[in-house]
């Protein structure tokens, strides 16, 4: 009986000698003995084999003595064909030979009926494991398929090694879930132009740029309504190019989203709230005589509870606006928020006091400025933001994320003695944070250069450090892309022309000189610094964000002021058409020309990462709508192809 | 007994319905249980041990029924149970489970016992079909370790994909191979230099060129001993860089191989052959005044069988020298060699008529030239290079491809009317090939250029074409290279020298003149233009080999005649330095820069493949050997990384 099963397995030759030993047939009680020594030996090595070889002799010299004692054969038989079995398959011989038969047939099978692939994880494929040495370095596990003359890199080592991306998706119905890896050259995105670029309308793709988002902006200044930026320096700082971002990102998202739902809690008008009015505090609604309007004023006692206040239960809705005049340095304005899915509360306190951002237990505090005691002003502030803001602030190891569906505002409270007019919660106010961050470029350029200074230390990997008050061209070109948009949003308010005609004024200036940022490569083309180092970096993408600064202002500034804009534009797109091979490697791009520029050392071209390569390609598909040199497209359809694992050829 | 064997699989639930029917199981002996019950235990996991005891319970009931008819159940019992195995192991599903359950078990002994990866290819891992879509273009199929969170790609899509290499080898002993996967980023060769770059010796890495073995390499005239090429021209052409680099590398061989074996078979004086002289032929040791030696005589009748011969069944020393003179146009050289693995027989005949080489059926004729005739000549002949492009040459489609060993020299005869003299076979002969192509150069430089003129077109993607007559920088500089050593080894051959000084000329004019082998890179750097394209190609390789030349040449001339290549040498170092960044991808090299200078179209660069790669890492190694600015050696070691998988990194 054994035999059959034993014979499965091509190796093993023991029917011949099972026949050949039976003839010395010994003894019933010897073979007794012999049989339980046997059970004993039941071990995983070689000697397995020839045990079972014994047992089968066994077999058949009980067979052959059954005459004597029927009873005694059939139980031993049974004993020993169990035995046998048992043991031979726990015997590795046995799994490794039928595995692999059975492995090779499953796998044929599978192929000959045309299985789908990755269908069922019972589909096995016949896999060996080999060691793979990788250029004779180090070595990593891989798997091969020696029939098809076929080896298996792990994607963990390709993911390092070659920096691609990937990840398992499953698709298919809840009972036949059918799972793909999706190989990603890049994960970055390709952003395809709708039409000819509009120097008034969205800025590139910045509709999907959400800046005070990012962790690198400290919180929105409640001063000036626009980011603190704390890339280079952790106390914080005014980052130009950053809130040129921050207002270009808005005013796209408000060309780009649907119209806000705005909802007008309190204009002392046609619009009222029943205030909670504690005892000691009062509040009335009087005519305004310059605004021509009512609103509401205001004076409580000291203390929380005094204060005046409305419930809300606003959800969505996160944006406040208010008009807003404290009297006192202890008045204030207090928003109570709480996180729905934490249960947690918390109070914004909006204070006329000169601190960015403090944070104390669940009270977070913006300073309105010293400055704002007495005055009249608009603020706009995003609930969620100012929140997160100060949790981050509040636990700066483990902030906790906090989902702007998560979020309800309780309670809008005013403290102190003021007066307030027009209190709204809308879904969103893009041109309010528009407008906040054109004014705070008209209101902070320098006058002698015409720049928005920098006040912050920057160093470049090999050069000199760039010390505070230097100047952006990536600055400067963003700012005048929000001033140009602004002078034509607002109708013509020349303040903004006038500013974004001063910042200018730096791209006459080389970059060695204070004030400037021009530079030239290799004494002939012009170039518009991002950073104005000493030698020339020459970075990509922020000069191409300077050039759309002059293209916007020369598409949209009187003809006469335009004209110099328009010349500095066409220098500049002059320039980029000569020098951009210079930053393709044949599967990428380069982040600046740093390698040509550094000097007596050899350096690495500094790679641009996928998602600059991307800034790269989408700019350049960008402006091959308002320059038709093929150049331009071309060189951004191939960049495009290297997103996608396309090479340049070789020779 | 199916049942028992189903119960090797976890998921089957046959086992309770076995197990409810050996509760009717009567009892055997005491000492049966514990028998059966120490078998239980030697079991590997749980479930096993499940399985066993209904197996074990099964027996038991068996033996309860024995008493019916013991011979009846016997037999039904056996066949039974071979029945039932047979049939069980055909289904899919007991496959399916079993080879996953095994499979398993394999993979987990394997690991926990720390098997050797790769070390058998029975241990198969438990790997799913997946697949995977790249980029979302195109799907491939993978394998997946869901277990592990691991996918593994085939090698066959990466080596395209990334243009790397790999093979399977096997290490280990007879019984026990391991195979080891070797992942090559790139299969080309970086050399080491051993010190000091030596102008007088070793042509860079030089002697493991074999010019002539190339394909691209139609025959070694006979006219001249130099190398004729196809590359560009199907009829063959003298190309000046090849035959340069067939001089550079006889040259460097001779200085690192062994010296060479050399038979002298005749020389008319202390060394005499007994020639076989057929009947109306003779032969004469005759003493030659101007040579004040003997030379041989001879005279023959017309066809093969009157010619003066001698048999010499000579293998591996297969470089013939010979001093001849003929005087008639009938009058040959015979060689007769052997393929003695197809015993095939051949004939080469050295003939004075102008032609290159021809072939009819095993008769191979090289032409010395009509000018041959009735002058002196010493030719040096690799009579395996001479067989294998005449048999190429007479079957295009399918040559034999001939092994040096397979070849045995029979015969060398003589036929019509001449003389000759110091008649020897050797293993190599370097010196006297890097002196043919040395007297070329002599002989072939185009007096009012001083360049050696390329005579054929030669067409670079995007340049207008290059009409014959060219001169390259590469050529000049090899040929200066060549010269500049024969000036030296020679011990001082103004000839050598005069053609070496008048080859810098082109140096010194530019590209787009006639004669000019002088670019300039963005009007600021002067380039030796490998191809003298309009508007520069600027090919890195050619222009180092360029600056090699000078070098040599610097270093071998008199100072006042060195002065005017050390000044060339120092300007293109210059250039070097500054323009290597420009072919650094950050991952290999580029071979030109025909990307910025080709305007009006975005070119890609035209990436080097791995093999000029690995010239410009070797060329650069070289270089630092001689200019210790740092740069080039940083850049040298940071370009052999990219060989190796490393990348720059990126921002």
């Amino acid at each position: 009986m054994s035999k059959y099963f034993t014979n499965a397995s091509p190796n093993n030759s023991n029917s011949s000698q099972v026949g050949a030993s039976s003839a010395h047939a010994p003894r019933l009680t010897e073979n007794k003995e012999q049989f339980f020594k046997h059970q004993q030996q039941n071990s995983e090595t070689k000697r397995k084999q020839q045990n079972k070889v014994y047992i089968y002799r066994e077999a058949l010299l009980l067979i052959f003595i059954m005459r004597l004692n029927l009873k005694v054969v059939l139980i031993a038989l049974i004993v020993a064909v169990v035995i046998t079995l048992g043991a031979y398959m726990r015997s590795p011989d046995y799994s490794h030979d039928l595995v692999r038969h059975l492995d090779r047939r499953l796998f044929r099978t599978g192929s000959s009926e045309s299985q789908p692939t990755g269908a069922h994880p019972l589909y096995a494929a016949p896999l060996q494991d080999i060691e793979c040495n990788i250029n004779r370095e180090y070595s990593i596990h891989c798997k091969r398929d020696e029939e098809a003359n076929e080896v298996y890199v792990p994607f963990s080592f390709l993911r390092n090694y070659f920096d691609v991306s990937g990840a398992v998706t499953t698709s298919g119905t809840e009972d036949n879930k059918v799972p793909t890896f999706n190989w990603m050259h890049s994960n970055s995105k390709v952003n395809y132009p709708k039409g000819k670029y509009d120097p008034h309308g969205v800025f590139t793709y910045f509709e999907n740029y959400n800046v005070e988002v990012r962790d690198r902006v400290k919180c929105i200044s409640a001063v000036e309504g626009v980011p603190v930026s704390t890339q280079w320096e952790k106390r914080g700082y005014f980052y130009p190019t950053q809130i040129a971002q921050f207002a270009l990102a808005h005013y796209s998202k408000n060309l780009t989203e649907p119209e806000p739902r705005v909802h007008i809690l309190e204009d002392a008008d046609g619009n009222q709230m029943e205030w909670t009015t504690p005892k000691n505090s009062n509040m009335t609604r009087i005519w305004h005589h310059k605004f021509n309007t009512n609103v509401v004023q205001y004076e409580t006692a000291i203390g929380y509870e005094s204060a005046i206040s409305i419930n809300v239960n606003q959800t969505i809705d996160l944006v406040l606006c208010v008009d807003l005049l404290l009297v006192t340095n202890s008045s204030s304005l207090m928003v109570t928020v709480q996180n729905r899915d934490t249960r947690h509360i918390y109070n914004l306190h909006y204070i006329p006091a000169d601190l960015l951002l403090s944070v104390q237990d669940s009270n977070i505090y913006y300073g309105l400025g010293s400055a704002a005691l007495n005055r009249w002003r608009h603020i706009t502030r995003d609930l969620h933001i100012d929140l997160q803001k100060g949790i981050v602030m509040g636990d700066k190891h483990s902030p906790l994320k906090m989902r702007r569906s998560d979020l309800e505002v309780l309670a809008i409270a005013f403290l102190g003695i003021g007066f307030y007019d027009n209190v709204t919660l809308s879904t969103s106010d893009h041109l309010a944070h528009f407008y906040d961050a054109a004014e705070w470029f008209v209101n902070n350029q320098d006058a002698k250069t015409g720049g928005w200074l920098n006040p912050v230390r920057r160093n470049l990997n090999g050069f000199a450090e760039l010390r505070p008050g230097w100047i952006s061209a990536m600055g400067q070109g963003h700012a005048i892309s929000v001033l140009a948009r602004a002078y034509w949003h607002s109708g013509g308010d020349a303040r903004y022309l006038k500013a974004a005609v001063l910042g200018l004024k730096p791209y006459h200036v080389f970059s060695h000189k204070e004030g400037g940022v021009l530079a030239q490569f290799m004494d002939k083309y012009y170039w518009y610094e991002e950073y104005p180092t000493t030698p020339p970096s020459l970075v990509l993408n922020g000069f191409i964000y300077s050039l759309l600064g002059l293209y916007d202002l020369n598409s949209t500034a009187p003809s006469s002021i335009a004209r110099d804009a328009g010349k500095l534009f066409t220098q500049g797109m002059y320039s980029l058409k000569k020098m951009l091979p210079l930053y393709d490697t044949g599967s990428g791009s380069i982040y600046d020309l740093r390698h040509l520029s550094l000097s007596g050392v050899s350096v690495a071209p500094n790679l641009a990462r996928w998602d600059y390569h991307a800034t790269h390609v989408n700019q350049l598909l960008l402006l091959a709508t308002i320059d038709r040199d093929p150049l331009i497209a071309q060189t951004a359809e191939r960049w495009k192809g290297y997103m996608f694992g396309k090479r340049a050829k070789h020779n």
